[in-house]
């Protein structure tokens, strides 16, 4: 599993006070861009010099409770899945301070090259950089 | 069905030239408030004076093609299930010029009062400004 | 003077129910991005094929009056200089129901090829269609 | 001075890989809302409880170099002048590993009632807050 800790920002709240909710998936993927950190040179020389990226292609998930402006939240983000050229990730989005869910997704991204954007095979040391995070999900 | 068209915007696209994904979903919101102006002084009043908003509970949906820069995407919205303090929506993006999907969402909000917020009963002039956009889901 | 209007969305507002600043210097580039509109192939066009930009080197400008929630606005924008590879434009917020002044600011850009970014000389079709909407900057 | 670090994230870059202009004031904010954070409850029990502001009347500055994708980037924030409520920060933004200067503005905010808005007196412990960043602009 992989942790991030963001702060809830005046301009990502809405007029209620409260984190507008696109913004929780954006921040679901600057935690991946920090889990794809650990590879050399980040996600920029991923998404610079070998011109790769990870679009989404699916999101589903719960927004269980609202952020409120000044709140810090910890991401936490485990690999469930990765496939030929895809790759399932499950966000948990909780309070720093009282450890209380806020939100949870399941967020499928493609890996792919921009110079299309066309599928490709996930690239052998994103594949280990990944395995560090996954997690096996227990049968129901 | 109601229908928003909505321009794929320079500060909307990242650096792969394609509109960023939870910007779609900013998008979405939009198309809501669209859809609230048909009530007396839109969404404006009824988040102003009447003090009521719809927080997002749940959403989940394929990205399936993405959106370059400059591309006018409609945004087609129908409600397909109205309770007693939720409403379900379904997107669906096409490109403006060549109708293909680029994407399609189901979004839950919860209709609240901002005042906790504290989830209340969905008020009887948007339950029938909302079911002029119902739509009967057919069996499959 | 070039004429765009824009309506506050629900995103651009901060916790006080106003838009937040920065939005309304994207709204200054929309207004820009509508404006290369009447280019062949618009701005997308000036960025895509013809790999050039128009970053901003310099903003400076007031914030005279709050935008509210769902407010629409007008923003008028002026050429008041075009230099050899930069372009100065006024641009001013006003209300569209109210008329009254919310913003006024002055922006620079460079003119550049994005395959740098390095400045360039203002292509003569561009030139053409800053000239459409140039004032003249009457003496103090 | 007052320092902040910033990372250039995905979703604030735009097409030519580079921060979108507007991003960079709103790293202005979010560098104020830290060093409010030295506050008891720090912005967010400014802004609640005690339902104050800072909103922006003025903004003047240039952007220097661009800053691309995945830089980290040093905010300097300086106190240039406290009025009866009205604030004047300088913000200097720099690359953390090259110390380049990528942009600089003059930042006036009031200090305002969000019940209104309407200026207040800057109160006491903000202006002992402020004092501690503040400097003394040397004559030319």
């Amino acid at each position: 599993m992989f942790e991030h800790r963001i702060d809830a920002t005046w301009g990502e709240c809405d007029v209620a006070g409260l984190v507008y909710f696109p913004r929780m998936l954006d921040w679901c993927h600057r935690a991946l861009e920090a889990m794809f950190g650990a590879l050399p040179g980040g996600y920029a020389h991923f998404t610079g010099p070998r011109r790769m990226g990870i679009p989404t292609v699916r999101i589903e998930g719960d927004f269980v409770a609202p952020v409120r402006y000044g709140e810090q939240c910890v991401l936490r983000v485990s690999v469930t899945r990765v496939g030929r050229s895809s790759v399932t990730f499950e966000h948990e989005i909780v309070g720093a301070v009282d450890g209380q869910r806020r939100a949870r997704f399941t967020h499928v991204v493609a890996v792919c090259s921009l110079d299309g954007p066309v599928a490709v095979e996930v690239p052998a040391d994103v594949r280990a950089m990944l395995a560090a995070h996954e997690v096996t999900r227990s049968s129901p």
